[in-house]
C-alpha cells in the first residue's frame, strides 16, 4: 500500500513566511518538484480539536479580500434639505450587503456559492462535534464543520460619515465596507472577484475604479467602486480518500484516541502551493493546543503540545503497520 | 381683515441659541405669551430659494438624533473558525437598515411614515420648481418640495471593525449606525422612537440599554441598542391658510418678483415653540444669499442679502394695501 512508501523517505519542509501569505512558498514547491514528490505530505500547524482531541483536517479554505465602496454626493449635503432626493451612500450600501447574504449567513452571490461538497466530506462533517461556548446552534440547521464546507463572506468593517459626537446631519460622500471571503475548494478567487461584480453591477451600481467626478455621481444614482487585494484557493481532499482512514487509525494508534476527522479548516493556509506544484494537497494533523489564541496578541503554544507533536508525530511515522480502516 | 392688525403694533424677537437648539426660546415666549401674541410672526432664518426668487416657507420639519448599535461576540472571532456560524453584527446592522427606507429612500417604519400632507400643501409642492445641479430628478416620480413634506431616515454614520490597512479577518463585535430624523408637522418624536424600537424589536432583535454582558450575548443572536438624543417636532401652516396669499402678494409687490411658496422647509428650526406657546407656528421669509453655504465652514450672509432683506422687509410692513390674493 502507499502509506507503506512513506518509510523510506522522510521529506521536512520548513515555512516561515505563511502569516505574510507565503510569497515565494510556490515558486520553491515548483523549483524543487522533482525532489518533493511524496506520497503525502502531513502539515502540522494549527490547533488540536476543541475537546483536546487529536485532529485531522482534509483541506482548508481559500482567501482573498474585497472593498466595497458606495459613493454619494461629491460633498457633504444637508440632509434636511437634500436627505430625501440625494442617493445615502450608507443607505445604498447596506442595501447592497443585504442582498450578498442571508438571512442565516449564508453567501448567496450568484456565481460565488462554490460547489456542492461531496458526500463523503458531508458524511465526514455530520461526525464532527460543534465546538462549545457558542449559546446557539450553527444557523439554518447545519452543523459546524458542514458549514466550512461552504464560503463565506465576512464583513470585517464598515465606515462612512461619523458617529457619535462628531456626527453632522449630512449624506455622507461614501461608504465602505471591509470584507473578506473564505473560499472552498474548487473556486478560483479571480471567478469570485467576477462574481461579485456582476452581482454589485446587477444590483444597479455603475462600477468605477477610483473615486468618481462631480459629472459621474450626476449622472449616476449608484455608483460603487469593487476592489480585491490579496487571494489564494482553498484545496480538500474527497473525504473518502483512502489515505484518511489510514492516517487517522495511526493517529488513533499513536495517541490512544480517535481523532476527530474535519473535512476543512474554516482558516486558510496556502496549501494551494503543494497542489500546484506537487499534484495533490497535504493532510493537516495540527498539534497546537485548542485555546492557542490563534491569530490573538496573546496566541501561543503550550509546551505540553510540542511534546504531543513530537510524541504523535514520531509514532505515526515509526508505526511499521498502522491498523487499516 | 387681520393684515391690517399688525400695521399698529410690530415685535421684534432676536434669538441667539438656535444653532444649539434653542434651549431658552420656549420658556421665553411661555412667560411672554400675554405680550407676544400676534396676528403672525415672519422669521427670517435661511436662504431664499436657489434660483434667487423671494422664498416663502409654511413650515419647517423636526429632527431626533438616533444611534442603532447592533452586538455581535463579545471579542473579534477569527473569521475562517466562526465567520459562517457567529452573527455578524456589520451584517445585521446593513440588513436592519434595509428594512427602515424603501428602494427610493423613503422611511417606510410602521408608525413613523407621518401624516399624509394636506391638499394645499401638496397644489403648492407641485409648483416649486427643483434646485438645479442634483444630475436626476427627485426618486419615486416625487417633487422636491413634496418629499420635503415626508420625514426622512438619513444614515449620516457607519462604524464597525475596521477598513483598508487595519481590517482583520475577523467577525466584529460590534457596529453602530449614527441616524438623523427629519419629522413633518404632526409627528412627536418621542412617538417616532418608540415607532422604530419596536420596528427593530420586529426584526427579530433583543433590545439592550447599554453593551450587553458575554451571557447576554450567547443568550440571543440579533441584540441591538437603540438610542435617541435631542428632538423636537416640526410645525406647518396648512397650504390653504389665507394669510400666506396675502403675504406672498405683499412679497410680489415688495420686491418685483413672483415668491416660491414651498409647504415646508426640509431643515429644521425650532418653530414648535411658538406653536406650543402662542398657539400658531410663524412663516417664513427668508433674506439670506441661496448660495451662503449653510452649515458649512464657509457660511456666509452676502451683504446685497442684508440690504434686500431690509428692503423687503420694510417695504412689507410698510404697505397700507397689499394685493390681495
Amino acid at each position: 500500500m502507499r502509506w507503506e512508501g512513506l518509510r523510506p523517505t522522510l521529506l521536512f519542509l520548513f515555512e516561515g513566511e505563511e502569516e505574510r501569505g507565503s510569497p515565494h512558498l510556490g515558486e520553491y514547491l515548483s523549483l524543487l518538484s522533482g525532489r518533493l514528490a511524496a506520497d503525502l505530505w502531513l502539515v502540522c500547524d494549527g490547533p488540536v480539536h476543541q475537546s483536546g482531541r487529536p485532529q485531522i483536517s482534509l483541506g482548508v479554505r481559500g482567501v482573498m479580500d474585497l472593498e466595497i465602496e458606495v459613493y454619494g454626493p461629491a460633498g457633504d449635503l444637508h440632509s434636511g434639505h437634500y436627505g430625501n432626493w440625494a442617493p445615502n451612500p450608507a443607505d445604498l450600501l447596506a442595501r447592497l450587503l443585504a442582498t450578498m447574504r442571508d438571512d442565516e449567513g449564508r453567501l448567496v452571490v450568484a456565481g460565488a456559492e462554490g460547489p456542492e461538497p461531496d458526500r463523503g466530506a458531508l458524511r465526514l462533517a455530520g461526525a464532527v462535534p460543534d465546538p462549545p461556548g457558542m449559546g446557539f446552534p450553527p444557523p439554518g440547521g447545519d452543523s459546524y464543520a458542514a458549514r466550512l464546507l461552504r464560503p463565506l463572506l465576512n464583513v470585517r468593517g464598515l465606515r462612512s460619515g461619523d458617529v457619535g459626537a462628531a456626527s453632522r446631519n449630512a449624506v455622507p460622500t461614501s461608504a465602505v465596507a471591509s470584507i473578506d471571503v473564505r473560499l472552498v475548494a474548487g473556486q478560483e478567487p479571480g471567478e469570485v472577484v467576477a462574481a461579485i461584480e456582476r452581482h454589485v453591477a446587477g444590483e444597479g451600481f455603475h462600477l468605477v475604479e477610483g473615486t468618481p467626478s462631480p459629472e459621474t455621481r450626476r449622472a449616476h444614482r449608484r455608483i460603487a467602486r469593487v476592489s480585491s487585494e490579496v487571494g489564494y484557493p482553498g484545496v480538500r481532499i474527497p473525504g473518502d480518500d483512502r489515505r484518511v482512514r489510514e492516517i487517522a487509525a495511526a493517529v488513533a494508534a499513536a495517541s490512544g484516541e480517535d481523532p476527530v476527522i474535519l473535512p476543512s479548516f474554516g482558516g486558510s493556509v496556502p496549501l494551494h502551493h503543494f497542489a500546484e506544484a506537487l499534484g495533490a494537497p497535504p493532510l493537516i494533523l495540527p498539534i497546537a493546543n485548542h485555546d492557542n489564541g490563534q491569530h490573538g496578541p496573546d496566541e501561543n503554544l503550550r509546551v505540553a503540545n510540542l511534546w504531543y507533536g513530537i510524541d504523535l508525530y514520531a509514532a505515526l511515522l515509526g508505526q511499521a503497520e498502522p491498523r487499516s480502516g
